[in-house]
């Protein structure tokens, strides 16, 4: 194959290092690209010359004098241009695409030198290294290899929806500020003082409004800004894969991507998903693995316990179990018997971060035995009958451990949601699979004891499963929202609802959010509007593209699918963002710097 | 065409209004849409349902009675579902893509109903009014349909870049402050007092990385900002297609985007553009056309005739004509000798815009009859030599007008071009045509005579053509950049240049622009360090996506082609952003407002 680019009788180059083959041979042909490893030796010097495509051979022999003399300065990195022979190898490199040719060189030209690398290619230096210097970082074929496979992923995901009718349709990054959910970015108006622009944390708004001016069916590779304080894996900038349809119900949406994500995760990178994804409402999901997102690659389950310990003695399971807002649970791990006490004291702190306020454990040697087939500080404080109730409720055989869990429902559940993941991976119960999930029929509503008050669990224009707004105010603690999530390995890989479409409704939701109406007409005024001129029924969904790109490239970081991350303190340590700025665009701007610089 | 959305047994709907054809009669359809138009008769309904792919006529017959009833109480864009029977229409519509059938109603269903409309959709109100109820006016069908040619624009260069190989790579919004050029829009710091993010101008600097990192060919649809003060056809935020590429020469880059362009607006919008495009150096374009984006659809051309009149006595030419930096200039108008007084005050009060201290004009009887053949008030200054070697240079026939500015070059040369532009159009000689043009060989600095120094004509980053730093020094005011811009019909669509690969000639380039050496550091060391370690020769372009999409979709404004644009005071009324944010919220990013509320 040619290089793209070479006009006759002016090549900077005329082919790409990493595709030269055997058709090419006693061909002259020129190369650009970098060194990436140097051998010299008395009569002949060896360059490995780098590109995007991968690498050629480049043999430079001393009867070439000019080049072997240069070759001799030269250094890792160099970027060059080499006019050369195609020729066979003498012995050929199988790890190589090019290992059966090399290039004889006949002049070789330095574009430009590389001098005092921070580190060097071939190895993996600290993340802040590789943040300063993301270009060089970035030349590393694993780390071209994983953005690669974003860019296929995005290519993939486009190629898909625009065959099927979606309108890739443009947002505004400066918006108004939203006053729900996370931190906005503000960015201050020049034009009209004291007024700021926020930077959208999704498109949720306009891609509603793109419904109601009858778009139909829409898709964005959206940006979206979050201010949040960091944890190890989210960017203060992410980007979603952003789409909404027209005239559709739950089913419909979920179907769709479903596919979608199916078929382009096939193709991309040869994953084979379930057909149908399994199913889960959130409740289940709860119970069965305390979690909204649950990891099905980790076969463990709990196991709620509470009928068998109501009548124990032990205050901290008894009121549990009689508490209708308590829960009892328990996690059974096969051949978990042989844990040390220190690895048991490590569980315990680490559902301690939980809120849990310890861990009760049973070894059980044999479970036909009662009390005296078990090891448990516990068992002393459980009768007979409730001891070979929980045994059997749990299934536990010989050499297995039982975790117990009791308190308020949330405390529990997350607790033990958590406690599953942890030993599922420590001991290496993680299976070799891609394990696809729905999770639906999501609490419409969580209760806020801090706020004491509702706070909407997906966003506030989510629609509730009734359609009556009175039976809504009537039972919206327990109240079902039209909210769908679709999980894979553990993450929530997308998120969506089908949404209000009506504007009593919406101004329904909006007051048992605490949102009344005249702020809700302040902040919302144009979608309440909106929603009075014959709105449709919609619904949709957003992918989270950083995290989809990170699973199928094989990495546990979005920051390799990223060219130009941040740290985890929203920095960009190559170009030293944010940093201060002169007060006379302050001023222009009508603000001033409150807080001395850190 | 069945509709996209339908699951067995539960249809929203099973086709799209504008796509029901006779293959259909006698079925059973499902329809979603909106409410075109209304006529009630005695004893049927006829309602023209719109979806975005046209419109169905519903007839409901009075002896529907809940529906005909409910016939009664529609009004325009209420949103319907409507279930019936596809029959023959006795009298076919031509107009109607579905003009042969209607929908024969069964069952009607508002789902949700349109109140009170600011305006009907039948008309264009004014543009506030469009903008604050954006999503009417995006149901309108022109609307619709400039959009989606934005929509297919851009999918046609993915498409193409695609592949050729081009890698998508997304650059970030929140960035470091660059100081050249346009305003930034400022991102204040939570995490770091006192700091701010910018967000980019373009990803200019992030692509020359992007090669530096060995990616070889780069493309992004990316969003840029300016805060400028608007003018008519300018936003904050607009679009550009952003490429870059390594290891290439200026031509490389031309001709691969020209072949882009031409067979992307041949797919998209049926244009044929020259193959090839015309080219001229940016001296050739201003001494012909006075304008570095010539309109090549109007064929009148200035001509230089200092030569003529350096002899007058009329001082405003004659010192023109000596001076090294001045222009005289003429225009030769056909057929505009019958220019009214009038006409020839505006045009003088327009040039006087530019600079232009007046408007000399001669009108041309007899051009063989000398002084008896002319009419011009400035006739009297000129001798016979230098009217008729006026008269000879412009080429003047009887009944033409020859316009006249001397004076400094650049005054003369803006404002004749913009007398040449205003007469073509206000004289309808603006040919029917697509008229594409390579300009190049731009100046590579301008001076600029209030700072008192150089600034750059493209940007600090564009490589001059000479490669000898010494040679630049010695010659800055009249170096000649590696920079080019595409013009379609006098607008410049894109701009681009080879880039400065070296971190020497880019030190010498900052120091030229009055950058000294610890300012470069502070503001582009990442850059000046990045060019130190290999960087490849490269270059590219970047195309203003508004525009190129408003040309195409045949509109004069680039917010016909954005969904949800901002008016010239940066302001969006529909959502009424930017507005006022709470102290709390201000605090925490460590700012406060200095200036009172508007």
């Amino acid at each position: 194959m040619r290089a793209f680019f070479c006009r006759p009788g002016h090549p900077m180059r005329t082919h790409y290092c990493g595709l030269i083959d055997e058709s090419l041979i006693g061909q002259t042909v020129v190369l650009c690209g970098w060194v990436d490893t140097l051998r010299l030796q008395s009569h002949v010097a060896f360059i490995d010359l780098r590109d995007h495509e991968g690498i050629a051979q480049v043999v430079i022999e001393r009867d070439h004098a000019e080049a072997f003399k240069l070759a001799a300065d030269l250094g890792y990195e160099d970027c060059l241009r080499v006019t050369g022979t195609v020729r066979r190898r003498l012995s050929i490199n199988e790890k190589l695409r090019t290992g059966t040719v090399e290039l004889l060189a006949d002049t070789v030209e330095v574009l430009n030198a590389a001098r005092d690398l921070p580190f060097a290619l071939h190895e993996q230096p600290n993340e802040d290294l590789r943040m300063t210097y993301r270009y060089l970082d970035l030349r590393r074929p694993e780390m071209q290899r994983m953005i690669r496979t974003r860019i296929r992923l995005v290519q993939a995901l486009r190629r898909y929806l625009d065959a099927r009718g979606f309108q890739d349709i443009e947002t505004p990054i400066l918006t108004k500020a939203t006053p729900e959910g996370a931190r906005d970015y503000l960015v201050p108006s020049r034009v009209h003082p004291g007024k700021f622009y926020a930077l959208p944390q999704s498109p949720q708004l306009f891609k509603q409004l793109l419904m109601m001016a009858g778009f139909d069916r829409y898709y964005q590779i959206a940006r979206c800004f979050r201010d949040e304080d960091l944890r190890a894996d989210r960017q203060p900038e992410f980007t979603q894969l952003d789409m909404e349809f027209a005239f559709v119900e739950e089913r419909d949406v979920q179907d769709f991507v479903e596919t979608m994500i199916r078929e382009v995760l096939k193709e991309v990178a040869g994953i084979a998903l379930d057909d149908p994804f399994p199913r889960m409402t959130w409740a289940e999901a709860m119970r069965r693995y305390g979690s909204d997102k649950p990891d099905l690659r980790i076969a463990l389950e709990l196991v709620d316990v509470a009928h068998a310990l109501k009548a124990v003695e032990f205050k901290v399971f008894a009121q549990a179990a009689h508490d209708a807002n308590g829960r009892v649970a328990a996690l059974r791990v096969p051949d978990g018997a042989g844990m040390s006490r220190k690895e048991l004291d490590t569980l315990a702190e680490y559902v301690g971060r939980y809120g849990a306020k310890g861990l009760a454990w049973i070894k059980v040697d044999d479970p036909a035995k009662g009390r005296e087939g078990v090891t448990s500080p516990v068992a002393k404080f459980l009768d007979d009958a409730a001891l070979s109730a929980l045994l059997e409720a749990t299934g536990a055989c010989a050499g297995d451990i039982v975790f117990l869990g009791a308190g308020k429902w949330k405390t529990v559940t997350e607790s033990m949601g958590a406690l599953r993941l942890k030993v599922g991976r420590d001991r290496g119960l993680v299976e070799h699979a891609w394990k696809p999930l729905w999770v639906t029929d999501f609490p419409m509503f969580e209760y806020d004891e801090a706020e004491r008050r509702f706070v909407a669990l997906h966003h506030p224009f989510t629609a509730p499963k009734v359609d009556d707004i009175d039976e809504l105010n009537a039972n919206a603690a327990i109240a079902v929202s039209r909210g769908y999530d679709m999980v894979l390995n553990g993450n929530e890989i997308g998120g969506g609802s089908i949404r209000i479409h009506r504007p009593e409704m919406q101004r329904a939701v909006f007051e048992l959010l605490g949102i009344g109406a005249e702020e809700a007409e302040q902040k919302f005024g144009f979608l309440l509007k909106a929603l009075k001129f014959g709105a449709p029924p919609h619904g949709g969904i957003a992918f989270g593209i950083d995290r989809i790109a990170a699973l199928i490239a094989g990495t546990e970081s979005i920051r390799d699918v990223i060219a130009f991350p941040k740290t985890t303190s929203a920095q960009d340590l190559m170009t030293d963002a944010p940093s201060p700025v002169g007060a006379a665009q302050l001023k222009e701007l009508h603000v001033a710097v409150t807080a001395a610089p850190e």
